[in-house]
């Protein structure tokens, strides 16, 4: 349902704890992570509160990052789509415009033959990438078109065309694998023909421009995409929203939102300092905690259950600051067991003096099962959110 | 979601064993059919698996056999149809084509004031009717179009016309009551006239054929459709699937999905060979077990409770091929009180090295409800299948 038309004014606060990658499921051996950790925190605000499980795109699926925030905020995300070179601008805070074609490249270094030797051109320093990529900003121009790089991490490159008439309906130049040529960039479109003439331009001087370097000699492009507009979050809601976020793509993506980004925080006490600083100018908060995803891609199980213990020791200053509404819960699983985003559904754990309660009062998969909140579509949840706000408006006479 | 772009290869195998009208529900006097057999085999699956309950079309909704099947095999029953005419077709291996007209008849008994004295001609034999049937294939002509007279079993007869022009959207001639006479053949749309009067001619030379015949002197036609073509199984999920079933409309669906109906077997031993034989050339395998929904249609409570007692035994075998999912479910419930297909929800349970555990560690309905799982719509299990094979990459960046 679309809650624009419902949403009345109150002065509610609502705050929103995200561990990344949070969710994990039991095996044989071991139950999940987050059954393990130990947070009496998170306990105690499952028996204050109502549990359950949420689907972040949609059974079976495992989401990606964007995905999996979208659905936290309540855009349904097969509707609505974030690409990788919009998220990678994102996280670089380049602003994209309309019209702009964005791609994700990788430095690479290909063979005397021309084939791939090796698609990360193996994993270059940030230092010596960064001057490679400064060469290609400087070297490499194109007919009536704009072009920008900007370096990342190691290998990984943005790369942006800006000018009239282009099209980002362009096949990757990226053959995923080695011991083949990179693709000629294909248009699927007929209206993208120039575009891939262009990438193919790019990517010849970029060879030529490398061709002296002993790995770093190539560049492999992939998910071509272009500025997509998002409906503000803060429109859409009636809320002043604020994300507190350390890693740029969380950061990127609050801000394709239109949230206020804040600060530059560089751990979980400078987030908390962070907002609380913000608290009286804003509504809503999004809190981002990124080292139980790290944990999980790395199968590191005891460092997930330390992440997620970390995050637990700090909720009691998150309830001192008095939300309204608190949620806390995963963007997506990323069990250890996988060391990999998964599909599995994520634990949720809703407060509010007007939520209800359940039976439940220890936070962890197998328990928020039997909880208030069922088992639903990630993007259900924010409607729940606003209701227990306040900040919902009763619909139909 | 779309789940073909997401597909992967994989080198897992998944099973599907459903048990034909497996659901049922609890009364005053008993549990359902399942909670009270004795499964020993199934119950350690919902022990080391998810359970959950799955609704095969919709809430409340009582779904026939294709409807059933289609969910399960991740096809939206709402969306794609397949009609009685085309199913008669597919349990007979008769191959409708493109622009077929196909409609299930009635052998009837009609009196001789012209109203319909008996629908079912008595339930004629097999015999009496096949030889009528081959009457009616050798003596009715019709203009331009060929027709074709397939005996099913007792009075069903599927009829087929083939011809340039033709349009299914034609009423049925079966009154569905005595007492009255056929219905005349109505056209829905204007473009249905001629394949009308084409039904009209058939009818009244189907009458005068048979106008010496003690029982089974006439023909109602009902449910007109015609060849729909339906996504191949194989190509929408990346999957060579193969069926094992006995009854002929369970292999008819399976052939019309595109799966490999392997060969003829006639009990589940049988099934099982057949099974273990094909076992390294496929990927997905559809294992129909059909005798708990024929004791539920006749409401036998015990042999329904005997038929999944019979399954149950089958799974250590099917185990030992090491199936990479497992998925045990029904089609729609049959619960022997009823005597009928219903809309009660249907228990399901999956097993895999990484779908996670619930407390469940029985099958039946009322433990199923607090499963992993949840309570989905049938048509989620495939792709909650598909991910636990590795065979869905991740959505979105």
């Amino acid at each position: 349902m679309d809650l624009t038309p419902l949403i009345q004014p109150a002065d509610s606060k609502l705050l929103v704890v995200l561990m990344d990658g949070l969710g994990g499921y039991a095996d044989a051996e071991h139950g999940s992570e987050l059954e393990e950790a130990t947070t009496p925190n998170l306990d105690l605000l499952a028996h204050e509160g109502v549990t359950g499980l949420a689907d972040p795109v949609g059974p079976g699926i495992t989401p990606g990052s964007g995905p999996g925030h979208l659905g936290l905020f309540g855009y349904d995300p097969e509707a609505f789509e974030l690409g990788r070179g919009a998220l990678s601008a994102a996280g670089l805070e380049f602003e994209l415009r309309a019209g702009d074609v964005a791609a994700r490249g990788n430095l690479c270094t290909l063979a005397a033959d021309g084939t791939v030797a090796d698609r990360r051109a193996g994993r270059v320093a940030d230092d010596e990438a960064r001057g490679i990529v400064d060469r290609l900003q400087d070297g490499v121009r194109l007919d009536g078109v704009e072009v920008f790089f900007r370096h990342e991490r190691e290998h990984r490159v943005l790369v942006v065309l800006r000018g009239p008439g282009l099209d980002p309906a362009v096949g990757d130049t990226d053959p995923q694998r080695t011991g083949v040529p990179p693709l000629a960039p294909e248009p699927a479109v007929p209206e993208a023909k120039r575009t891939a003439e262009l990438v193919q331009d790019l990517s010849d001087q970029v060879s030529a421009l490398l061709a002296g370097e002993p790995r770093a000699n190539g560049l492999l492009l992939r998910g071509f995409d272009t500025h997509r507009e998002l409906p503000s979050f803060g429109d859409r809601y009636g809320l002043r929203a604020a994300a507190v976020a350390i890693y740029p793509m969380y950061r990127g993506i609050a801000r394709l939102l239109g949230m206020d980004v804040l600060g530059r925080p560089s751990d979980l006490g400078e987030q908390f300092a962070t907002l609380r600083d913000a608290w009286a100018d804003h509504d809503y908060f999004f809190v981002h905690h990124k080292r139980t995803d790290s944990a999980g891609e790395d199968g590191d199980r005891a460092r997930k259950i330390a992440a997620i213990e970390e995050l637990d020791a700090v909720v009691p200053d998150l309830r001192a600051l008095s939300p309204d509404v608190i949620l806390v819960t995963g963007d997506h699983s990323t069990p250890s067991q996988l060391a990999a985003h998964s599909w599995h559904p994520v634990p949720v754990v809703l407060w509010s003096e007007r939520c209800g309660r359940d039976d439940v009062d220890r936070f962890g998969e197998r328990w928020c099962l039997r909880g208030g909140l069922g088992l639903r579509p990630m993007k259900h949840l924010m409607a729940i959110m606003l209701a227990n706000a306040g900040r919902l408006q009763k619909y139909g006479a």
